[in-house]
């Protein structure tokens, strides 16, 4: 499959008159896809009912003339301010107990069935008027971009009685499944229930955990109502715009109602925001050699294997704490990680930096005076790649890592050790895989069959799913749980009997402790556990001790699990073993160089800012080196 | 006296058919006490007037009969839900204006008459229910508990205007008393006067004391009328479990209203928590090796002699940022700690670990399915040491500490330098005699007489009450006021004439000025002063000066007066002086080692996390050494 | 012209007996100047309408005949409590929108126009009684301190929408020079507009800013309405006490309104507070050596040459994180450089410190038994030697640097890079010119003539006014221009075409980038770039390079501009280089040591608390060196 290109643009901030130009320009540089229209609906329809279409039908019609494919967005991250008047409740509330106001974007309460029933209106609009003249479409923008997807306010509290109403049936339920005797926290009606903010000391983490459960389940139904709109008029296929580490949604439940998954990659604004582990000063013109890549792959698995770079950084952004250029060659070397991890497209945000509003500062393929700006001859670099190279030919990776949104969840409500963070665990373990040389598939906790996976990995779980204990009872390969893994019930309690009650790995918790990160505990065969370790009792063999003799790993057949959170010395050095266990290559890659395996080769990809090498090749900084199979 | 041992226990969280076993483990251990019932409201009156006390009667019936003293709680720190209905405006208000939610503990307003009487209604019915079937009482909860002693709620303003029309009989009055013609704030009628929040920049320091008397008012009217209502049925002894650094009211007003002080020492959680000044990496398992001892003599002058531990940590617990596991040996070291210190009886919290709610990851003597937890074992040990060893004899200590509530309201109103802190004041000075080997006693601010002390230390005293000016005046040993004592008014004006007025130690202070930490000021003597500095005027001996020449230590006679914040080396030296001057023997204790005399005995502890030699004796770690007197 | 010494006294404070007593030793210390009145509203009001003129009758009688001028302030900084009354909206609001409670002081909001109008008429009513008898005249009280210039209040916000349609008149102007099609921001009407506080992500910029603005205005609205009434009445000069790094209104607007700019120097409190890049151990107890004269500089420009210190700190103050006590000598050297740098006049707060309120721990000339506070001693040294030393001849400085309070408030609404702050880069610079040697005036954003000076710096400019750019384009001497200078519209969009456009120096930004500042770029020629680089394209002369080839500072004839934010060394070395070139001799100072030249002298201030050498002069710390022209 040809792998293509894009661009985002807004033909609402440029004269009409200089629509045709950029269209030309932007095939000419040998994009694809221009996607269109997600803040536009202010002039779409500036008054309440007056729709003005016009300019949009013109700037189709311009763009498609021009040989482009239009991915359509819907605008619902922007409501116009007459809207408010509309829905004077509309607005979400912050955990302060303060309304959101108007004047940025994404101010909207996710439970607030008037705008959504308007927002799906407005898509459907849209498709009965584009639906077959579009080639993609985008809800909305960013879900859960500025901590949007919870709102702590009234809407959004009778919206979350009528949930667990719904969930529990009975108060009685409800009190039994949260332990309300606790405390006597009892409720004799569900309207007695609030929102879990600004309570004397912390709530009750079921509370909290059915709330974050409840805001996730708002997106989903957000989402499937403009699909069910745009689906009424439209076989386009549909996708939305995903963040980095946005995580109070289930990514995997808004992924399957779509056909694509994309998402916004802003590598060097995220490395200084919002990387746990960054090394921000290695890594200031590049981006974390790690982050990215885990989210192609988790979105690759949230896609159903399909999946975009819907925004891809240009040039500096605006909105990071610092806002360096990327290094010469990044932006070409971030588009072919893409699409070595499988992307169909990249799409480069934005086409032309916009001299106004919030986002003055963030650069476009082209400068406001239409020049080029630096990123622009990278992009037309990747576009003659793209032409003269080979197809990139997606393979299934050698190893596993399972990603849960729930556990997420639970682990922000109840980190028990500051720090403890599912992400973050993930993300640990990604990166001793990666430095050891091996490609990573990310699954969801429902995955049913692991038989394809020489090693998988099920760490921080709050519960296994039924299909995820059956496929790790039967898979084939090597399976590590934990840390923490199988502790807990759904419902954030004890699980009784004490677990983690693992398939062909029994062992019970006496005892979980957490310590700072600057007291690690050492382990006998070097490296150490920082913030969580479980005390277990098993018959199961012990792999790994703590110098104090504490079991840190156990292991019966082919289940493996981790007692602890392990440093990166013990994560490189235990990951190295049951990979070369099941037969992988290990290659311990020099700091910054990351590879990632195809059906036909393997892509060397080079983050560090000095020249490097591989295999008696030199790769140089921001290089990629793409290799034959066999390798 | 024979101490005692005993345990927190929830009968209402486990099925009716447990009980028995659970009561009769209890007593196996040798447990002595059980406590219950202080957070049952919602069991006991699951709806307004709807009681339910067959459940409890039960309890008490089968934990009675396995040979356990009832402690009953009263359950006023969690109302029902539906109390929220019956006073809707009974939440407390936070600082920044906003009420504070059911969904935890703790959420009333002690302003609030209607709850405040409507809780003593319920102790009272339970008082005359259980009354002659208890052995002791508990009111409500850890008081001042998630920062809940003040409020700024409306109802706390309009009770603190009627509290200050008491105080001050007239508006004029209060005017003059805080100095309100400074920058116009006068005020023409007490309804005009606003709690002391959110005003522009700081409130009137006298505004802000006022308030915190207040305040602390308010928790000593609420215990009163819980204890009133409690002995109109019961002669049995009443308690209240304090926290630990929990200052915000005056513990020895409460402790004055009932028979005995208890407290709930968590030394693991409150070393990462709340320990001014503690070495979290050398004593993460162990807890800080004062803080403890320091409020097991606090709480013996609070309770006029009889004190216990009413919750002692016995394994990792949930709310501290980490959350690690005790060192082998530290349960029991803690339980001889308290036991050396005076306590008549440690009691664990709790007995079986509960599987949901906010603790449900708080460790108890049994795991959540009944099997012993790490604890069960030291707690048995410490149970069969006191089998067999003598009786802790508790003697007078030969030193001296006065700690007020009020000195640590004012300072924390005015620090003048960030981290001026009464109890940090008052700590590092503790630490300094107990790391020398003596053992302390805390005193309250009205005490009367220091005869039977050969040394007194008088540290950060906003005004010294007339009992103790007379009892400093005729000590027949060593006392030594200061720093920032005896400067101010009881309305936290600046004192005329010019202080210190001390009995027998006339001097002025010219300038009182404050730097950073990391700026000390070197004194000749070695060691230096940081944070404070009083620059003194006096025709006493100087017994210390900076190194550029200011007096930091004066004398006459028998009384000293420090000027400023010694650091650890000076406090040392100048504190070991004193003590051999007045016969007593100073021991450099190795870190982590201390000690407590009792009349028949010296305890050592070994706090540190490796053997320590003390006069002849090796102590392990965790370890606990009785040596006979002579010693 | 002989410079004059004063004192701010409150005589509502103390006992009218007194007043003759302290008057006398005024008089006799050498004091000129008593600044009275400016917080004593209550008591000259103490009931609407009720007015009590007596005792400031009788204050005033005792002043003057004590030989003293009196300096009057109106009381409108601390309006009395019944005033809340009259007008319960006149609270401002913070920013969390909540009203900021009366209990202090500045508990006003700048745009309500009935509180506007009450305190305008009591300063019309104390001109009435007073003009004749005073010798000039203080508005208010510190505009801004605490942080009050803006207010969130629904009062603001309506204020505001008046404003922004006077400024836009349509609200389709309005849509169109924000930008507002950006993101649906689009109003259809002024009533729309809310304030830029609590919006999902940040409000757009040009909203920011043009809030910003409004509040400026308010200010200067404000001091207009008590200038008017004042004016009226009395023939005195007027001015206002400004403060220490406020900047959130245009000191240059208010300035124009008034005869004299006068500000309140705290130098410990400051540096402790407030200071960017302040050394704090090493200038602990004598400031920073470089924030006080900046102030100077940039007051005098605002006082269009006259200015005073109307607070001079005698010693410790209340108000810092730590109050530290001057080091000896401190108090005459800050009165010395004032005067060096044109003050007409130094006064002290206060005469006797005050023993009740917010600034009771804040020293006084007196201590509040009246005894000589230590300030008293160096007061009365600077006294004696005004009598006896010859008179400060103030001149012209060699360079000049613009600063400009619009383009604060445009970089703190969109700093790019976190720390990018007009007054910090600003300062750096000032810095750099100082520590050669050099004096500097400071001049307002509209000056229309750079002719008498040799270099002129104009750093992070938004934009330039005509008068500056005819002003740049004729200069005789150099002009540097930059970094971030002349790169946006004066609505906060990025200039078209692309700038910096400067006179004579073409040249345009191909893009702009900040990075951390522990991630500096090295300089070919030594030192370094942090935060700030932007990338030029130019066909000007490329004076500096980073060390990977980036332009950093290019001439064209005498035009420069730099390119990016100097680190220490590289500011020094390309200052210097500068300097030389024009003809100055420049110095490379010793740490602490600073010069200001008059017209016949050159003044020399050591700052470091050791001795220094100049030009073979020893200077000890604190210490104050005059040397006769020529030098």
């Amino acid at each position: 499959m040809k792998r293509t290109l894009g661009v985002c643009y807004y033909p609402e901030h440029w004269p009409e008159s200089q629509w045709p130009e950029d269209a030309r320009r932007m095939a000419e540089l040998g994009l694809t896809w221009v996607r269109i229209g997600e803040f536009a609906w202010s002039m779409l329809e500036p008054a309440p009912g007056d729709y003005n279409w016009d300019w949009l039908d013109r700037a189709i019609d311009v763009l498609t003339e021009a040989g482009l494919s239009v991915v359509l967005g819907t605008p619902s991250a922007t409501p116009p301010r007459w809207m408010l008047d509309r829905f004077p409740d509309m607005l979400a509330w912050d955990a302060e107990g303060r309304p959101r106001a108007f004047g940025s974007r994404r101010h909207y309460d996710f439970a607030h069935a008037g705008y959504r029933n308007a927002a799906a209106a407005m898509a459907g609009r849209m498709a009965a008027r584009y639906g077959n003249r579009v080639a993609a479409w985008q809800t909305d923008n960013e879900y859960g971009c500025h901590d949007t997807v919870r709102s702590w306010s009234p809407v959004a509290r009778d919206a979350f009685r009528n949930w667990l109403a719904d969930k529990y049936g009975t108060i009685q339920a409800l009190n039994e499944a949260w332990g309300n005797i606790f405390w006597s926290m009892t409720y004799s009606s569900f309207d007695q229930i609030d929102l879990p903010n600004l309570t004397v000391t912390e709530p009750n983490p079921a509370h909290a955990l059915a709330f974050r459960r409840f805001a996730s389940d708002m997106v989903v139904t957000w989402n499937a109502a403009q699909v069910e709109a745009i689906r009424a008029h439209s076989n386009a296929p549909i996708s939305h715009n995903y963040m980095g580490r946005v995580t109070e949604f289930d990514h995997y439940a808004t992924g399957r109602q779509m056909e694509i998954a994309t998402w916004d990659s802003y590598p060097l604004g995220f490395l200084l925001d919002r990387v746990p582990g960054g090394d921000t000063a290695a890594y200031l013109r590049q981006g974390d050699p790690d982050f990215q890549a885990f989210h192609h792959d988790l979105y690759r698995a949230c896609g159903n294997g399909r999946w975009w770079i819907m925004e891809q950084q240009p040039g500096p952004v605006n909105w990071a704490p610092w806002n360096p250029a990327p290094l010469p060659g990044m932006v070409r070397l971030w588009s072919w990680e893409a699409f070595a991890h499988g992307a169909e497209a990249v799409c480069w945000f934005r086409w032309r930096q916009f001299p106004q509003g919030q986002e003055q500062q963030h650069a476009g393929l082209l400068r406001r005076d239409s020049t080029e700006a630096s990123g622009f001859a990278e992009a037309a670099q990747v576009a003659a790649e793209l032409r003269d190279a080979p197809d990139v030919v997606p393979a299934q990776a050698p190893v596993a890592l399972i990603f849960d949104y729930v556990s997420q969840w639970a682990w922000e409500v109840q980190p028990q050790g500051a720090g403890f963070d599912h992400f973050a665990l993930c993300l640990d373990l990604y990166r001793a895989l990666r430095s050891l040389g091996l490609s990573v598939d990310i699954l969801s906790p429902d995955t049913a069959c692991l038989d394809r996976y020489a090693l998988t990995l099920v760490p921080g779980m709050l519960t296994l799913s039924e299909p995820l204990r059956t496929a790790i009872e039967t898979a084939k390969g090597l399976v590590l749980t934990g840390p923490r893994t199988d502790l807990k019930t759904a419902e954030l309690g004890i699980a009784m009997p004490i677990g983690p009650n693992l398939p062909g790995l029994e062992a019970t918790s006496l005892m979980e402790e957490t310590f700072p990160p600057d007291s690690p505990r050492g382990l006998e065969n070097g490296g150490g556990i920082g913030l969580w370790l479980e005390h277990l009792e098993s018959d199961a063999q012990v792999i790994e001790r703590t110098i104090d003799g504490t079991a840190v790993l156990l292991r019966a057949g082919k289940r493996l699990h981790l007692a602890g959170w392990p440093n990166k010395a013990a994560a490189r050095r235990i990951m190295g073993a049951l990979a070369r266990e099941v037969g992988l290559r290990v290659t311990f890659l020099p700091e910054g160089l990351r590879v990632r395996d195809t059906a036909t080769e393997r892509f060397v990809f080079n983050y560090a800012s000095h020249p490097s090498e591989y295999d008696g090749h030199t790769v140089e900084p921001a290089g990629v080196l793409r290799l034959s199979r066999p390798f």
